[in-house]
């Protein structure tokens, strides 16, 4: 039996022109298709620019309902070419009630699921708690046809919580939609650092958990942010398979021996000893 | 103010002959407090050799009460030179009852704390759950005459759990005694990679938790371990401020500014936004 998964991680660049950066990325699901893939991950929010570097009401006419126009289009594209496509999507749930969600679609075209970003970010550009209710659909996984599939989103992946959520629910493949990069006058001094931090936070969840980790990460210059793309994928020991170009759109195939878990798990046999008994703090803000 | 503390970091080779291994750690404890050194962290079990390769009854001959022989030598000398001292100790706390532990001792030379170690391997040639029941004492922080300082015990490294734990209860530095090295037969193929994976889990608890991390390994062969060293010191960015060698004892001071651990945690508020009403099933083995 072959264990191996063909994953595409889909990294690219876009515009004001949501048209275009649509089909872009189907663009790049088709020749991932055609390459094997067949699991493809597209970066956070890939339908538009990373639209929460201010606070503006306007950018609410982004979001679509779930099912909706962009889930529609993606479902007749993962059928006709039998994949399993993880979909983020500004998601509008009722007037004044939104998410920063991901839709997991079935190779034959039904959606499996949607995760809702859990931990959402503010900091100077990401505004994001202007936009996004937290998720509460909880940490997930998702029993597709290419495997366990679990989905967190961006900030997500500096919580340990939710990667072991996620791998507690059996998730084999761990994936991040992902926009992040250096605001003006930060790249030269923290950029380096900045990024490595960001790599090293979801190797180490591949590590705690074996599990692979798949981050997309869009690139390009969009207002105060240079996205640092980087996509990258990891092996359940840690180990990066691939990783993108720092600044360039790309279409990234990384064959996937799914078997490696049961091998790093019994090596490495942490979930054999977590004192469960001794964790009930972590639902704790502090603990002092 | 100054809020810079230089931490030594002690890696050393162990024999057969136990006063000679806790003289030379004590002779590096001297060395570390000549070079300014006011943290002064030892590498797990350090007065023996890493006994836990077989399963042997007479290996509980070396275990010492807390306080004990080591502790009270350790006290008096902490006394004299005014320094912290983490000091692991095979802890005897009764007939057939043995943890791994590790004693804070204060520059008083009273001994502050005890952290007895939460996860026990046991993996080839590391039989830990033969020799040391888990500790019962949980997680813990110890406000210290240099810091609030947590002490977790090498397999514990694995856990992002026992890291979290910690941070939450305030600790600043997080020091991690380790007795970690290749097995014969395993370091030409996977000898890099474990190292990475090691050194990359505990650099994600210096981000996760915006904390210092200090590993302290020991070095040499012993049996059928080749003990890899690599101690060092991460940032509260996960940065790497310093790396021993991989085989030569080595008494490391690095200064860490813990004003950085402010600076790191307002800018990666990650304590802000953890979902803790989602966390509950973290105390469950498993989810499906």
């Amino acid at each position: 039996m072959n264990s191996t998964l063909d994953i595409a991680v889909i990294q690219t660049a876009c515009t004001s022109n949501r048209e275009a950066n649509l089909q872009a990325t189907i663009g790049q699901i088709v020749d991932a298709s055609k390459s094997g893939a067949k699991l493809i991950c597209l970066q956070e929010l890939f339908a538009s620019t990373y639209f929460c570097q201010s606070e503006n009401h306007e950018h609410f006419n982004l979001a679509q309902s779930i099912p909706g126009a962009i889930t529609d289009q993606l479902s007749e594209l993962a059928n006709q070419l039998s994949v399993v496509i993880i979909a983020p999507v500004f998601e509008r749930r009722a007037a004044g009630l939104f998410h920063n969600s991901a839709v997991i679609i079935e190779s034959d075209g039904s959606l499996l699921g949607t995760y809702r970003k859990m931990h959402i970010p503010d900091d100077p550009y990401f505004y994001e708690k202007f936009y996004f209710t937290p998720g509460d659909l909880g940490f997930q996984c998702f029993e597709t046809s290419v495997g366990k599939i679990g989905v967190c989103i961006c900030w997500d992946q500096w919580f340990p919580e939710a990667a072991r959520l996620t791998a507690l629910q059996g998730a084999e493949v761990l994936v991040y939609p992902t926009a992040i990069g250096w605001q003006a006058g930060e790249k030269a001094e923290f950029g380096q650092s900045q990024l490595d931090a960001w790599q090293t936070i979801m190797r180490s969840h591949a590590i705690a958990n074996g599990v692979f980790v798949v981050a997309s990460n869009r690139v390009g210059m969009e207002e105060n942010i240079e996205f640092w793309g980087s996509s990258f994928v990891a092996d359940p020991y840690g180990a990066v398979l691939r990783t993108a170009s720092v600044e360039n759109p790309e279409t990234m195939i990384v064959p996937c021996d799914l078997s490696l878990i049961e091998t790093a798990r019994t090596h490495w046999p942490f979930f054999r000893d977590r004192r469960i008994d001794a964790y009930a703090d972590l639902s704790k803000r502090w603990l002092n």
